[in-house]
């Protein structure tokens, strides 16, 4: 069963608690049962992460880089200034999912830049709790489709 | 069964034959056929059409908002200038998904900028054929989610 | 009796429908009513055509530009891109009137910037479908004051 | 009888002095009394004034406000810069009609923005001493409006 | 007694009448007397003056910088354009504070610019009519500490 | 005898009638007749073609890359903005030569910028009619120079 | 007795030690003693805290959110480019108030921008250790307010 | 006897008392002393005048274009906004030429953008008083090479 | 036999020996027959020169205005900021063609901008050597064009 | 009797010749009697020098560095691009007057950029010749500054 | 012996492991090395860190601020946005040495800038794992210098 | 032993003479018996040279790149415009080092962009005459590099 890591980015634990009216009433915990749910549905080893700190992002991209394990990554607001995220990013070749709860390009201006967009095999945006099992599903697919001569 | 439409912009009937290094090898029938059988997973009633004509697109999106149909739409160049097509959307109150086959953000700068996005649900953007299939199910999801009180 | 065209640019036929939180509850058809009855009142022969195509506007302008037919033009979407449309107008000797349904300047940054206008005559924005009288009566003047030695 | 202010900015009285291969020939007195005519006919009681001094505009706009008297205004050049004018106005709940004589998009690049665009009802541009007419006909249909249920 | 001038700047004077969503229901006079209280309170001769002529307000910073008179200066909407009255505040000596009612911060683009904040001492922004008092406290503080050796 | 389309975009069926100051005296049919003279001196089966639609300038140019016929290509307006055309000509792989009638460098900010140009062999402009000659030529030649091993 | 968090950002602690003739030689214990005391005059309760630590002042803006604290905030460099902590600031209710010792406005070019003036209630910036005084003032007063009827 | 007018923008009566270290010593007294003695040597009635005044400063130059008399203008901060003083300059066809104390180049970015010199028969800068004894000279060359056939 | 100047910017005297995969395998010697060659079937006296040296560029553009000689210039890197270079062409009132070997606008950002184009008849580009004969034959039609009345 | 160098930059030997309706008719050998006619009447001895070399151009600099030796410098084109010039005109410390002959306010967007009047003493522009005859006066009543106590 | 800080930021103990074509195949451990015989060469006690942390990276610049300890750094990532990094480093007065293993130059545009660049004392780039060692060296001579009178 | 050239740019055999506060007291022969030295250390075959003139410069690189000599390149004030130099440095295979005396990074905005840095190996900038020797380290590492399989 391939693993997958889902890693969170700041203030992404206070889900359901934070600006409800923007981000919705599921909580992290909903989100973490969620993405275990589908990943046993898409036999994947699910493993969803959070953290504020950029370092320890830094360092989990890095374990995921040599063990080539795939990652859903919700960069939060990190999307918009962290190349060291980005750097560590670059290291990888397993696949990379870029997730966002809410659409950027409906909301501020500064939210229309990603700094780690570029980096990833793709980008979903929008659906709300519901971009994670996408993107666990196109993880599931991407990897399918590497198996496959 | 709910009906949805699969819209695709400019140069992408050429699926296949154009630039293959970049779009890969997948036809624009391959694409059809792909999101039709996703549509029967689905259950969602599918249809697929691409034009060439910004006109013929602007009116396709009437009729959707017309008979309150979900969009999945692959702007293609239209992505970049069609304000057009832009205000035709604004106009719908269904789900509406942007989709890219390869990720803007790791293209020419000019493909950076979207002047659709701001008024769709979500985009999902880099997976290939792939991404239409993943924006059938958040259609179907989305569809689910408005018919539960 | 001096013709006039009154063009209308892309989403224009579903106004009333469209988004009537911004653009009013005034249909397609009332518009048509209420210019001719304007022209009517000004001695005018008022023709209102709409168009999603840019190509059709364009072959509309260029009829206008042959027979010397002064044009109320709104150009929705088209304003803050075509410069094909910006091309066509600029040939036209006649009066051009650029109209607008609301206040572009009170709107979204992408529509404080027009692409037409500096080939216009004049322009007249925000006054809802009043918009179109106020400017076939500037088109009467115009024609008025070319006639008078 | 519903009385109209008029205003007039900078360098206006000069009308028909200044540079007249771009403003014309008509006075800034022939303006005065095609104002009153158009009032005349209109049922407005129409008082035209001028002013060099912002302080002084800014004054008559709060005058303005206070009685909620329609705004016909030529901003002229503080069009450009005046941030005071435009909070000023920004008070004000009955209609205001932006005029401009000439063209401003078809004039230097500084002409083409304005700050004080933003707050009003409309903009009428481009149809000499006409334009004057045209905003004292479209405050008239304003104000029947609102007494419209 | 410490003479402290407290300058305001255009359309200040209609505090409570303009817009009081935006800027509250303490009126003008509230506020001259929300002032003299609080330099009563601290010991502070306050004036204060609200002019919408620039001229003015440049001419009563001359008299400051001339009798060496701390300022609290709401520029309002001179904030965003008048070099003339930051160089006439350029030439003071004595303590400034820059207020404003709302945090431009929070508002349109063009707020987020000032042009006299370079040659203030310090600013206090967002605090509706209490940013004065904190102001006067400020400039009791710093002309304390000049006291001090 | 190698087939050569020659592409005409919008509003150049108006030659000679369209600004003679600035376009020329030479009609449509005149550059139509040209061009077929020098196809002949040139051993050139040229074909030329006007179109103000988007759409049918794309299917053309689709149509040549079917076909491996090389293109000339006068973009007009669309030079400017038709990302869309841009992405049917990366297409091909035959000669593309872009020709402009005037010198876009010496005129309106516009029209400096070509969204095309980064997409075609080489550009021709400012030469009036003689443009589409000298482009022909540089397609013969190389066509030789295909040929040549 | 409210408790209010005094939140210093990276650098702070070497107050007094780093760069004298910018900062002042009061140290980061004087600044701690400072509203220590301001805390006992205004009857609130002061806790200052100091972070290199980006990640730590977000939870710690997270512990003041779930608690309702009102917090006085140094954001330092942070102001230039977290927009990990303005998130985390944007989710709270309680008063929030950005100090700077410093004048921004009169500093490097970089300075000017602050990522998270926008969800502040205000700002005070360039009265020294006094900043932090007016701030705990200025908390004192908005509690005040909040708890009149 | 030729007259000039030599007009002076804000804050420039407080010269030699205004930052001399940038101004100089020089008073405005000695700024009129040296003007009227450089006019009786070259011949001109020279008329120095100064305001803080916008309006009062565009009156002065509606009297010179109304009697064709030169100018020599410092128009001090207003250089940098005042359009409306641009208008006025514009109109008239006498010399005008532009003085500046210090030399802007060599100052704040904001001091290198002119809003006047486009309009103006020249621009002296840089030499303190004696610009302007320089710009008499040049105003009196100017007449001088306007009489001559 | 009228007389041509092709005039080469710095670096091409290296043609054929640097960058190869970009400028091609002609050498400059090679590029001097072809261009005599081209002449010789034009009926045009062609003199080839090259210079690394912007006056010495400068003065070959002089004496060409001097004797009212066509130009065909290819100012390479010149072409991004030699304004000196631009002045000088500017005078000149006999065909200037402008070529480059390479097409500019698939290269790097910076050689999208020319500083000389705007004052050139016309611009061929991307051709290769090639380039230049097109310009030659340019050349000879124009001297024909302005033979003929 | 002091020496003053007079430089000019590319392009200036062709006065009267070049561009007459911009650059007047005044050949350069004109100007040359003229600047010595100045230099007579003002007690300066002055030695006029053109060249199109930026390196001979930097070398009369220097040689006027090390002699202490006043300058007129006409860069011409070089004023837009030249930091070499720019560089050697920092190290000298007699007086610079930078001159135009025409006002490059009043043309092209490029020419409103001096990238060397930064490290002049001031500028002298608009005038025609006669611009250089105020620079010598100019360097003349520097000199005489300097040599006052 | 001087000790000297080697400080590497985010993503750097991966080096050889990261992206080795870009990089190249020197592990982390080499680089450590690397620079302790460098300084046992030049008699200087290395002592080589690597974080991913911000703020363990301020604290480290802190200590060696305290003690005057010299600095050879290569942010990475933060070069582009960490102003802590840069406030912390302007705090010490011992040399600062920033070095890069690639050419920041030659890479993403993004790349191109440095936050802290303007307060170290040189920047070594581009030389691989050489860099650090010519930094190294950098560091002796600059003690060296400091320590001859 | 490996010859290397050294090219230095404008204004640079002023050293010790030109702005010594920001360039330092050592003299352009110091200069060139410094890198002696270090090439005799170096077992380098080194040759000083300086030129004003561009065109010099570019035979030089020109030179270098014939004979593969490696270059130590200070382009002065040509860093910041010189595409000329730019375009013949990137055919050089050989080892090229940008150095600059003091920190570019440090200096006037102007002096932050390099046209030539993308096309060079390596930078060292901000350690006074020692970036020379430290640069010529660099290249001796290079060239053992190169030789090593």
């Amino acid at each position: 069963m391939t693993r997958v890591l889902v890693l969170n980015g700041p203030n992404l634990r206070r889900l359901g608690v934070r600006e409800p009216e923007k981000y919705g009433t599921t909580s992290f915990d909903d989100l973490v049962a969620l993405c275990r749910d589908a990943g046993r549905r898409l036999d994947l080893s699910v493993e969803v992460r959070q953290t504020d700190d950029e370092a320890e992002m830094v360092r989990w991209v890095h374990e995921a880089a040599d063990e080539h394990t795939p990652i859903v990554l919700n960069p939060a607001a990190f999307t918009h200034y962290s190349y060291s995220l980005r750097d560590a990013l670059a290291q990888r070749t397993a696949p990379l999912v870029e997730v966002h709860i809410t659409n950027p390009a409906a909301r501020e201006e500064f939210r229309h830049t990603s700094v780690v967009a570029g980096v990833a095999t793709g980008t979903i945006a929008g659906f709300g709790p519901m971009s994670y099992v996408l993107a666990l599903q196109a993880v599931a697919e991407l990897i399918a489709e590497q198996k496959t001569p």
